[in-house]
């Protein structure tokens, strides 16, 4: 397997750590790279991962500098946070293979265009289904899914060949499915992530518990409703009813899972909103589209993160 | 002064312990009744006002049983939560003088009809303006406001004269006036509490960092727009620009002020979110009238409601 390409995770927070692991766990070379206490706990220690199926301590190179850990690097996982697309992108650029295929791992639809526009370079989007939390330096707690779908931009190269990386995935336990229409798999997670990030950031709960109440399940049901609204008039057609069973069937197989906007709110961090209800709001506007309760979860996700960033630091 | 009426103050939480202060400090005869650590510390030590213009120690009898707290008692100041109006209205049935006043001194538009259908009695509705906080057993803090509007329901008789009540109030620097159309001022009050509780209560922000924040304050405006149009539907005409006007300027009056909402949720206790925008949504909903805004605070505040108190209890 050492054949293959050699990985690097940009932005290995817990997403990256799970794929990054799990691909080092089957052989792959694997260099993660992010934040400095999580970092140096692997290095030192290797990356503990609290697996659904396994409990597994996997040995992986983690660095905090991007020249070091984009060394001969094939395949770059992107897994940095949506408000950092274009910077991440431009710090990356120096280091980067011409051939070095970029796989956005980002929540939200414009991962790809922005990392264009950035540094002019085609990378692929992914949609990412995975529930995972660092639970200390060094430890990442995997507690649902862990599969991906990847797929060329319609406009864009299809280029590279998307099988040889699909198998990458799939040879790690990863199930890795490859989509003829990647946007129509990125608006789908859009609006799972619409139904479920910014609840249970401003409720602290998890999603299991989120769909027995029946007014939440009305609030979801609506956010995905505006969601679909605006994927139509970007040309996305999705079925509505098709999206709200999605949600809940996802609410019950992660029904021990926080969003990813919760464990950011918890830690006093930005969140990504402005790419999920968020964005849906702001292209509603542009649209005609009214977006009522997208509009009130991203309020209120501002007004907490404000709160949260000012608790952290005050 | 001690030839005025004895005043029972029961629910002796912030609000109330704040009012019984104030007409106990000038002289009139108050008893708090109330839960047990912060009536215990009372009776020990007195009340610990922590006030705008002042900080004192005010002595004042303070219990747990309503057939203690109620005796001689010529006007109540009923303080319970919204959700408990008919149970304490039963409780204290038994031990109420024939000519005492009730008055509700509660956030919500139908607390009276409720206390009329537990009991029969016709109580009198007061608006309440004043931010305060139970900050340990025995002291409350105040941080803005503390004025009442008074009024008879327009259909009901007009009993007792509120002349003496007003001055009452207003002998003990709580002003207090007289409204011909009290429904008209608790509907007013519900605009602000529907503006500003549920969102204070999910954010974990103060009034004056809440109106800072532009997609906040369409937020607010939005729920205010929603309860202008159900206050219309059931007969009370509100002007809905100044309502929101009198919103911002509650924020900057009262902007070291946390909702009543915010506090439940911090002590993992019931709120009364079914009073105040969940009243709303039901009665839009009966109505025919949309209300996307209300509806999803709710939502919210119902699924935080649900974590704060397993917290608590777990």
């Amino acid at each position: 397997m050492s054949s293959g390409p050699t990985v690097a995770v940009v932005g290995a927070g817990a997403v990256g750590c799970y794929f990054g692991g799990m691909l080092a766990r089957a052989g792959v070379r694997v260099t993660l790279i992010g934040r400095a206490p999580h970092m140096e706990a692997i290095a030192r220690e290797g990356l503990l991962l609290d697996g659904l199926r396994f409990h597994e301590r996997i040995p992986i190179a983690a660095t905090t500098s991007l020249e070091e850990g984009l060394r001969d690097a094939g395949v770059i996982l992107f897994c940095v946070k949506t408000v950092s697309t274009e910077s991440a992108a431009r710090e990356l650029q120096p280091f980067l293979a011409p051939d070095a295929a970029i796989l956005s791992f980002q929540n939200g639809v414009d991962n790809v265009d922005r990392i264009y526009s950035a540094i002019g370079v085609h990378a692929i989007p992914v949609a990412v289904y995975v529930a995972a939390e660092i639970t200390a330096p060094g430890r990442v707690t995997h507690t649902g899914r862990g599969d991906l779908i990847v797929g060329h931009r319609a406009a864009w190269p299809r280029q590279p060949d998307l099988e040889p990386l699909a198998s990458l995935f799939e040879s790690a336990e990863i199930p890795c499915k490859i989509s003829p229409s990647i946007e129509t798999e990125l608006w789908t997670k859009m609006a799972m992530n619409c139904a479920y990030n910014a609840v249970s950031a401003l409720t602290r709960a998890r999603y299991g518990r989120m769909i027995q109440l029946a007014p939440v399940r009305t609030t979801m049901e609506r956010a995905i409703a505006e969601t679909v609204a605006v994927a139509r008039a970007e040309g996305v057609s999705l079925s509505e009813s098709a999206m709200i069973q999605a949600a809940y069937q996802l609410g019950e197989k992660m029904s021990g899972a926080t969003s990813s906007t919760a464990q950011d709110i918890a830690r006093g961090r930005p969140t990504e909103i402005d790419s999920l209800n968020g964005y849906v709001a702001r292209r509603g506007a542009a649209l005609g589209i009214a977006t009522p309760v997208s509009d009130t979860l991203v309020a209120l996700v501002k007004l907490l993160e404000e709160s949260a960033v000012s608790r952290q630091s005050g």
